[in-house]
């Protein structure tokens, strides 16, 4: 199967961590297709970034359909504009902030999310609010590392983020960890070997997630909460490529 | 006092019903700055419409804050892009939805919205939800109109949203009805004298509020939830105009 | 228009603070009617005090009513009667409490009120509950001072006052803070100027939501949550004055 | 040991319909010490009566603890005043409300009340609510039936109550019913013989929860919820008898 | 009436201690008939205990009920294999757990569980969510003492426990304690003295409950949440005594 | 790898309907280890034949651990014994109820369950609560068909169950379905097909999250809600092969 991962951000190298991430998670016969919206900003810090990301975004995961994914992974934490991807593909698309935590809540029955700055705590929180997920997540905790400094320095990434995973397991009560950026993908194995609990990261979350929906036949329902847009009378046309799911509705 | 209302679709006659609605609430002694936002949809309708105005939305608001409006009105009841609006502007902003519904709350203990399309219902759901309002909110109902069918027909357009509200009232047990569509401005107090019961339009419900705001010289608040994006050391220009806030910030 | 304010207690100094503060914030054309409750305890400090006040309050109401008043604020930030004042009056009423957390709403995601003795916490967390506003409070907390300490030595308690913001501000994450108590009307701008956060006084908060609920044509419900009691067949007559809504529903 | 029931209306047959239920339930040793509320509406049908008749059913409350009541009932099903009494006395207080929705979540997983007014509908889904109880309701079912025509027409309210319990059983998924007022206490028996599930009345329930609570020891917390009024320096004296736990605290 | 209470571990000195408390607390002409699963572990310590525990404790309750018991307790502050015993009894059936939380929201708005290892608080967790009392429980707190440590070394228990009760009180506003485990009856009424609030021990609250519930003639719903197994076509036969309730429900 | 299922009953069809589903789902390189309770009802229908099954179930996940599985799987749609065999199993663990319920929260706002008898429809939506699924399920039905009707005239079965499906779609507005019986294995394709919806089979749902956790690397937490019960001093011995995880904790 093909399973699209796109990094709604224009950081190369991040698409880079992002996608070898994804395929060392993927299974044989499961092909990664990467993209990258260079139309987004260097990185996803908050409302404002995540509105800015969409459009592109879109475009990217629409072009990603018709390239033959059979499954979609939106990278980053946020979960930028999962709903509006939903509403626009046939397959079945995930965010990795939503697919470490649905992970994270197997094995534990709190966990804690570290991310990245305070500014993007509360989309988390609202994120695990709208899933449901309020309620096993211990705490939300920023590092105060920017997106762009865990490339700049892992060594001092590692560290700070470790502090936090220390703080949550000792104050919140956090049984199981969920690192809270795709550019923490690669940290989890010695985290959760350092402080003796899971750590889930959510690019690998979101490759196994899909795969098995796909594996179930599953697509993304099209009425209710992910129906598509109505078709409109007057001039507006949809980007290239975007609403593809319309015919599939209307037959 | 200067309150901007931005219509966050491309339909000119909608701007100007809202620009109407707006200067017909408004207080002697506030201006009212109208915009539009050209590179939107022809209309909202559902999580893809609402992504694709994001961008042309939060840059008008930028220039409506340039050219000197105190407070800010977002036109749609989805309130479309309303945190990342409050991310960037100085001055108070709400969506005419969370206007509405804070509106409604006082003067009914459970209200009923009157919406067009089911495609926005569950939006609006987790609109409320995230307002805190959902449990005073007695329903969320689609009339299947159209958005822009408001306008095409009036007069069946008030019918089928007159049955609506008959249902809320009679199977729902709502106490008050609001108006689902910055397209239904104009038809609150008819609808009320016809059903007896209170009934609230977004767009006056919001400069009233945005009024009150200003008069008690509040601005957003700028730590936490409406925390403006962290800076960039890369290439990102954010578009001409975006992100004002942000000295205010680092300041 | 006009719009009467009731102090539920006796502290004539008070009410003319409340007068004062609800002088300032109305428009220009907005007649304000302060009325007191002789028939009230000196100050409201808990369960007790309250439903002592409701009786007179209710009173002074129906005789604002008569002295045509459009619309009604409470002024006391326990919302002391809120409930029964809308099954009797035909404006719109309102509690300051209500009305301060409703517009801090409108400019920060979390806030945090700070009011006076720890008796009124749980009144305030139960109204802030029934409200729907619990999730976006951040924390209710006493400064134990007094209600009428507040008058008493302004300058020590403007300090106790401030202490507790910043604590709210540090330890809770409190984005703004909403003054839990009439007295406070007039500290509000200074206490922001110190603090940089929005602080909501809710004096001048319910005036504004009240001109703008007059505004926009609106009344309290009469059906379902505030509809009036049902007439009695036996002898009990109502207080000179009360339920005058009474007609308009029947009819 | 004494418990002391109190009517918050002024109907003396409901008052004697009361007492003699609440004495059929009383253990032996157990000494009933009724009072009613000649102060009061009545008959409490929504906010308006129920705030009228608190200062009377308080005052009422304060002479029965002096009258030696080692735990107190209030007849009502709204639980009038409740948070004000448990503020002013030492022995535990219940309303016939909680205590009969407290006691059906022991033997039902769901549970309806059915009550007299509509009016009353909100009260008693707010008083569910803050107990904890709205996840255990499954409805909240009004007859219509006035308080008094309980006794005006027995024959015929019992079957219009029949009636509700038969739709909240076959429609909402009840397994057990609360009978949502004090004028109802002596129907139990027969109407869950007739309808196959429990069916648990108020004043009988509160009487039983009273008893348990005397013999475990139990007083009313005075920390924090239902503590009592601060003192006031200035003039306001409480009526006669108010406020006797003041010195216990203070102590 | 005859109240069965079983203790669902197998120590007999425990059985001792709970059988004491529940004789203790009992009306006059109330019967206690004690019984102790010698099948069960030797203390309920976390899920796996409890599974353990579950079908020895059933048997019991069944041949309780063939004994003439009228309503049941269980033992343990887990509440056991409630769910299952109230499907298969006809008499009602309660938990000291749920029995001593409820007695304490009759006088505290907040109340604190102090209990014995961490391994059971979150048991305790979810079983207040489900009866709906997560809202009035300020704080589950653990003294990590085993369940027989409370009788190996009583005095040094109490200590610990003390201090627990301590913090609750200062530090998560508990306004009353609800002690967590059988082994600690007895201790409340010292405990209360020591820390001025009301303490609830859960062997006698049930048994007042439970007293109630027979004194209202109530029994166990037996359609929904509580219902029978439905009866097997094939091999398998229930324990001896089990699912005495069928006939019952069948008829 | 390799993945251990557990059918908790004794029905030997049932077994190999469920081990021919895992299978079937499972990916190349991944083993299906399928397991029997012999010691369990012949189906699980309410709370006591789910407490019943228990002590077997949990023996036989033990011997699966030894025999070397990495993941575990429970085939009862009321993921029976979850808890506690968290608690005793390195590997992770899911139940097939959590298992449908969280994959078809990946593909639809919005599902309903539909099961066998209506016993069982409190024990799923208590599932689905602690689960924070109650929000993302629109509805549990049942179809009334007893587990093994499922096996006995699988025509007529499907007939009902579809039915059931058509009502949630048009009644509760599910977006898709997740079918409430490990008996239902291998209808969902068909299902999905004739009424146009996703439609979410457990057995295979499991085996694909198992699959995903165990490529994660990751193991159920050790600490707080899954924590192994603690060491018994004195005489209890666990079934044989019980709580193998204990080294691994003490540690």
């Amino acid at each position: 199967m093909r399973i699209s991962i796109v990094n709604p951000n224009s950081t190369r190298s991040m698409t880079e961590t992002i996608a070898l991430a994804a395929r060392h998670a993927a299974a044989r016969g499961t092909e990664i297709l990467a993209y990258q919206n260079d139309a987004g900003p260097v990185s996803i810090e908050g409302h404002v970034d995540g509105a800015l990301a969409v459009p592109g975004l879109l475009h990217a995961l629409a072009i990603a359909e018709r390239d033959g994914a059979d499954a979609h992974v939106i990278a980053c934490f946020d979960d930028t504009g999962l709903e509006a991807a939903r509403s626009i593909l046939k397959g079945p698309v995930i965010g990795i902030g939503e697919a470490a935590a649905r992970m994270a809540s197997l094995v534990a029955r709190r966990f804690s999310v570290v991310t990245t700055l305070s500014v993007s705590v509360p989309i988390l929180e609202d994120n695990l609010a709208r899933a449901g997920l309020s309620g096993l997540c211990a705490s939300v905790r920023a590092s105060e590392l920017p997106v762009l400094a865990l490339e700049a320095d892992p060594e001092a990434a590692n560290d700070k983020i470790s502090e936090e995973i220390a703080r949550a397991i000792d104050q919140d009560g956090a049984e199981a960890i969920v690192l809270g950026c795709a550019g923490m993908a690669g940290l989890a194995a010695e985290l959760s070997e350092r402080h003796g609990v899971p750590v889930v990261e959510g690019v690998s979350a979101a490759v196994k997630l899909m795969e098995g929906a796909v594996t179930l036949g599953l697509k993304t329902a099209k009425r209710g909460g992910y129906a598509p847009p109505s078709p409109k009378d007057q001039g507006f046309v949809y980007p290239d490529g975007m609403v593809p799911a319309r015919a599939e509705v209307e037959a």
